[in-house]
């Protein structure tokens, strides 16, 4: 039987200015994908030139993370804007990231969307649906990152693109295979060691523990770790060793049996 | 002997928002190469994909048009950048405008820096060439568009990229080839006859009447039409006339022959 | 009897930059109070400069006119932002339009929010509320705008603040008194004439024709004229002319006795 | 022989969104006066109204540290903006914080401009004239901040308003009084306690050591302490306890002698 294949991304590059954000440096050593903001909730052209060279000479698979024109609100606000205007701000942003990508060597292999974006493409249709059009026009041989079982991702294979089901190792789940929502008791697992364990069941076992201690169905073809606290780099080196001794192999979606 | 090719360009995609700024839809049926606004200066991702559709349903020549983060300033105002974040502010909007470029089912064509970080660059040796690094990194077949007779040229053509020599049908010029400084007395050409004359003396006998009184060498690959005031589609319309009328052909740098 | 008194205001000072919107030098001769755009949705520092100083020349009762932080929407779109960034965003603009006025020789009279921001802050009370606080702690003498007849204005009141209750003459109204939406029939009122005499009828009688054709009761302590299209300075002198051949005194709302 | 009376400011309220800058609540407890940001090249409303409400409850001397509109490049490049520009650009920002030092029970008490626009406005007499003139308009009893000895600083006295000379206990002087440049050697003097001496004998002696050994004479009416590297807060600490134990009161500029 072949050794279980798993992906494990973060958000990255979203520095800005003479502002430092999370760990990149560090962080990135274990991962096998990037999530590298575009200029418009975080990152700079400078910080995306870095860290797409950065992230090419590691081999890592390059993605898009498009948000909100909302650096303010570091794009976790919801905003009410048109599919017109969400397909625009995608093309954008993918153009955008493509351009330091090309220059480092390399080519985007992913696109996932940002905070508020990404929550409400995945419940609103016809904006998700807009977004899926703008990313397959600019090119069809992207993989979409998106929530683990949701419709998004069938709307976008829907489209002819391919996708990748996350799964995030230190988020609890709802019986629903939905995520426990920040702020209410069991959203966050703080031990490392549970989240690895959890992460590696996940991959190995298709299978996560939820908040009511049923046993749920899941797809894990790529892991989120957070990357904006401090504590990132611990944690995806922990759930990075721990997928390891349990005979997965870390590869960005798609690569794995190149 | 062969009849005298010329392009036509003018700056367009300048609207943001609400807010409205050109006449493009009339200006572009007389251009052959359009300059995009990349969302820096001026445009914004939904200008910037309505735009790019336009020209390229058109066939026009797409060119990205970058210019400093000075939406405030419309980007005509002299900012000191180094020459690494020249390098990623190119790279950026390079890459933006290609997205809806490649959506529109065409490509980026040329490249024209806008306004203050137009005229630095070509004044500031290791700007320029920081620029223009990150126009070949991002694509060498592109064409850089610039004063006619500049150094900036030179160093374009020496990183191997294509160069147009650009003259101003409406400006006037000093006897070193540069032109009369806005506020000048001689500065402007109101008038639209002399202007289309001008241009095809340019274009036909490679002179133009300097300030002075005396004649001066000029090589006329493109001829920029001001996009930003009212009279710009006439005036496009009567210097294509004239210069049709003397024989010349109009096409985007490059493609004369093709 | 005394003539009836009414405010006439209009959303001015929407030029940003480069980009020229609306006709304030046309327009403002009609108002007795105009809403300045305070540099976030609209507007920017030396337009508000401009702005005011014309406006206090004028004797004009200047008002802050505070939006969402979104250029590139026009302060239009809806946007889910906290009590408190809210209460922030208010108490910034307030104080940056009130440097001008103070410069101009004047002082801040009023404020009315703009756009989403305005329709949000109308709807959701704990929002409403946190933008009241603001106000009042800024300056509690100031007069707050708001929709006819809404809970909003009565809020105010409540926190002690003055009150003006807005009306729009080239705007429908359901029975209920709300506005008919954009882009249903009957929104826009398209006759300046008609939309005159509804404006005479809602001073002289308080009274308007709802688009269900019955008559319902309104008060209208001020007319808003919306100034971001070519007819507004025509509309504006019709509504005036109307008004004081009708016997109304058109003059900012708490001036009237003084 | 009265005690000296200096005073201990520190540039804050530099954060911005989602962005985490310096350490202000830890900092603030050794100044007695601040320079907050105002929302262009660093703050944003919720950081300024959080940091206008810590600093007047410590009964820190509030200021005003307008900068650019370069959020991109933290006020830090220079920009060619016109007089009139500057004027309105100031009295935007010193408004926005007179918002919030108001709402916080205080007031504004000086002025400090920040990065590129202070080195600009100190060497150009019609920038800096426009920036004195706006000050003035806006509140004549404020009091500029502004390098010691500069010319700018007597261009203010001219208009009226109070001043105040800033020196910088950890920066290296030329023997014509004026800073090192960053980048050469002595430009920063990285021991604090030699920074506490050169702070102790400005203020008791008048003179410091400039990097060519030579002693100047220099006035020192406010010491600024680098708010933006880690080990800002200990360094002030350092700086005010040598200053009191040499027996000079720490105090905002002209209220000493309340």
């Amino acid at each position: 039987m072949a050794a279980p294949v798993v992906d494990l991304n973060a958000d990255v590059g979203e520095s800005f200015g003479a502002y430092r954000l999370g760990s990149d440096e560090d962080l990135l050593n274990s991962l096998s994908s990037v999530n590298i903001a575009c200029g418009w909730h975080a990152g700079d052209p400078v910080v995306m030139d870095r860290t797409a060279r950065l992230s090419a000479r590691l081999g890592l698979g390059i993605g898009a993370h498009p948000g909100y024109p909302d650096l303010l609100g570091f794009g976790r606000r919801n905003m009410q804007i048109t599919p017109d205007e969400a397909a625009a701000y995608v093309l954008y942003q993918l153009g955008a990231l493509q351009g330091f990508a090309r220059a480092a060597g390399s080519s985007l292999r992913h696109v996932k969307l940002h905070g508020a974006f990404y929550n409400q493409a995945a419940f609103d249709e016809e904006l998700g649906d807009a977004v899926l059009r703008a990313i397959a026009q600019f090119d069809s041989g992207l993989i979409v990152f998106g929530l683990s079982g949701s419709p998004f991702l069938e709307m976008a294979r829907g489209r002819g693109l391919g996708i990748a089901h996350e799964v995030f190792a230190d988020r609890g789940y709802n019986p629903n295979g939905s995520l426990v929502a920040r702020g209410r008791e069991g959203a966050l697992i703080g031990d490392e060691r549970i989240a690895a364990e959890r992460a590696v069941r996940m991959v190995t076992e298709a299978r996560v523990r939820a908040i009511d201690g049923t046993d749920i169905s899941i797809q894990a073809d790529t892991i989120c770790i957070h990357g904006d606290h401090p504590g990132a780099p611990h944690l995806a080196r922990v759930v990075r060793q721990a997928l390891e001794q349990a005979g997965a192999k870390i590869a960005p979606p798609g690569l794995a049996a190149q």
